[in-house]
């Protein structure tokens, strides 16, 4: 009826949120959403931390800010990130409405429609939707234990090189797979990177949620080892390390590039929330962020040992395999090809259970012989019943 | 260097914003920028408000919300707008990151590049930027006291009719020029997007700021008198009537429409700041706004009359005039057609005090023999020196 736009006459809800619809019965156990558990935010250090700051910041955090971030959280930003090994100094910082406002500023600076953007399969569905709302074409590389396989990966940048404006990678507790890319793989991608010169784009929410202080050293963002090789826009947020309710990212960027973000960022919503991000910096300012990640990662690492545990006991061999995480909050099952997971949800959702079926994470929308069980959200003491109604649906269906 | 997309190719930061560097310096007397005094935040009160809520609501702020907005504030932003005699009822209403993204998402879901946006003359630099970045041609339609010049929007309207998709207007107070519509502009407007069918998008951020009670009946939006008429999506913002800090504003638009609307924010931030949704549904639903903006009127009352005394005594009248605003932040001065405000900004500067040249609110960027003074934000007992700064250099340039 009405005359709209190019992109928003494409623009439809997908049948992934229909089917997620079926599952907002809040008796059924769900391991579908990527967030947080509501009981782990730290509520009570941020009201006390807001609490006591002098009234002019208080007043400071209901105004305006700059486009950029407001100033002393860009500079408890930068002290964190260069203690994560980041190059705060030959790069430039804004912040961003949550990380998938970054994906959105760098698919709008450097896509046009008809542009290439190579992204993993599987893919987190958020950057996927952000690239598609910029008329990208996606080539989705498949990923495996230890990351992206790097001979698709070749072929890849090699098909249509002028068009391929972005390569976007979440090489760290992957949503929704899971894994973190091996030393050696990252040394491979960057190798293709520095050799194509595409700009990457790092997407690292999950970084700070490592299970095992051995684990740590794979963190280490490209970013802080590849930055002279090829151009890196660098995605960070807070969402895992203080809640998406918050609704800050940021971007770490060769200063020219930030600028370009900044212009776009100015016309979409004049400035983040100046009031949480006087939060945010109360909260790295006051060091509130370590003890707080320190007390988060046991309890998402209890909750994958629960999710591994049931699924090794209940779920069949043949055929189907799932990722071991060693951080993050995902686990990806990968049934045998014949099977369809929308069955699979469909049976599981009889029995009381919910997850994300695993053609949401294909940027073509199509295979859907996987889905992606989150452990971060579920109440614990319900994981394993939820995982064993999951493995009798499959079972069924076998 | 770098492969940008085509818009962002366009990107530059603008020389008015260069220009405006040069008057962040704080010892200036600055009626720069269009937003409220940081004294008059209702700090207390919210952080009151915040500290009393339920457990569960305070960990709800940390957490994702539905795309749409946290379905409390909607529920308490209906009940307002229904007071205000919006038809909430046969419309679907939305929560922003603040009105500039509300412009921003009904650009993106309108205009294509080389459509047409109708505007004001002048108008807000914000929409402006947010029509550009989706690639719109600009119509600006000259206002004078009354509103828009009737037969200039006719012809506008006529000219290319196919192409011109959206209707900007803001009629309450508007920035930078300070008037509002009389009830025959508003009726005479009407009737021609009655006639034409064309989408209004009608931003009206300033209602609750007049300054008597009187001109209450003027503030009434044409969403509450002409929906059934054409096609309306209004418009509306916290940003005056809480802080701009809290980056909260809303669509109210047909279903179809909003629902675009809200696909279109899905990949741009997912959802606005749950945290300061859950403090603005508390203002609400606690019933501060109305006491908080009663506060309020007075106080730019008073600096407005302030402003306009010393204009009247120190501006002189050959071939100069200026609006004398019934409410909002903004004075607009018109020069006559020879002068440069940029001069005057120049010479001003030198004596330390600062304003935004017209130039910045011409949709081609061009005419410069207005500017805008805000009397929002500079200190009340600084205002009449820094006005007559400015006309003794608008006497000294004649």
């Amino acid at each position: 009826m009405y005359n709209y736009s190019t992109s928003a006459q494409s623009m439809r809800s997908s049948a992934i949120r229909e089917l997620m619809k079926l599952a907002a019965d809040p008796s059924i156990i769900s391991f579908a959403g990527g967030m947080p558990n509501n009981q782990l935010f730290p509520c009570e250090i941020v009201e006390e931390l807001y609490h006591s700051l002098p009234l002019a910041e208080k007043q400071a955090a209901f105004q305006y800010g700059p486009t950029p971030g407001y100033p002393p959280l860009l500079e408890a930003l930068k002290e964190y990130l260069r203690s994560r090994g980041l190059p705060v100094d030959t790069n430039e910082l804004m912040v961003t409405s949550g990380a998938m406002q970054a994906i959105s500023i760098i698919s709008k600076v450097f896509v046009d429609t008809g542009d290439t953007v190579i992204t993993e399969y599987p893919c987190f569905i958020g950057a996927v939707a952000a690239f598609k709302s910029h008329g990208a074409n996606i080539a989705g590389v498949p990923i495996d234990n230890d990351g992206m396989d790097c001979d698709q990966f070749r072929t890849a940048l090699s098909r249509d090189t002028k068009r391929v404006k972005l390569v976007y990678l979440s090489p760290y507790f992957h949503n929704p797979a899971g894994i973190i890319y091996s030393q050696e793989r990252k040394d491979a991608v960057a190798a293709l990177l520095a050799e194509h010169q595409v700009v990457l784009l790092e997407d690292d929410p999950y970084c700070e949620l490592y299970f095992d202080e051995a684990d740590k050293p794979l963190t280490t963002p490209l970013k802080a080892t590849a930055d002279s090789r090829f151009p890196i826009c660098y995605v960070g947020s807070f969402s895992k390390i203080m809640g998406p309710g918050m609704r800050l990212g940021y971007i770490l960027a060769p200063p020219e590039i930030t600028e370009k973000c900044a212009l776009a960022k100015q016309s979409m919503d004049s400035c983040s929330a100046t009031y949480t991000q006087v939060l945010a910096k109360a909260f790295l300012a006051e060091n509130q962020l370590a003890p707080y990640v320190e007390k988060l990662r046991p309890v998402y690492k209890r909750r994958a040992d629960i999710m591994l545990n049931a699924l090794d006991e209940h779920m069949p061999r043949e055929g189907i395999s799932w990722t071991r995480p060693k951080g993050g909050f995902y686990v990806w099952v990968t049934l045998p090809e014949h099977m369809d997971s929308t069955d699979v949800f469909k049976k599981s959702l009889e029995k009381g259970t919910a997850f994300v079926v695993g053609s949401a994470f294909d940027p073509q929308g199509v295979k859907n012989n996987c889905f992606r069980l989150a452990f971060s959200h579920t109440p614990e003491e319900r994981i394993a019943e939820g995982v064993e109604k999951v493995a009798h649906a499959v079972k069924e269906l076998l």
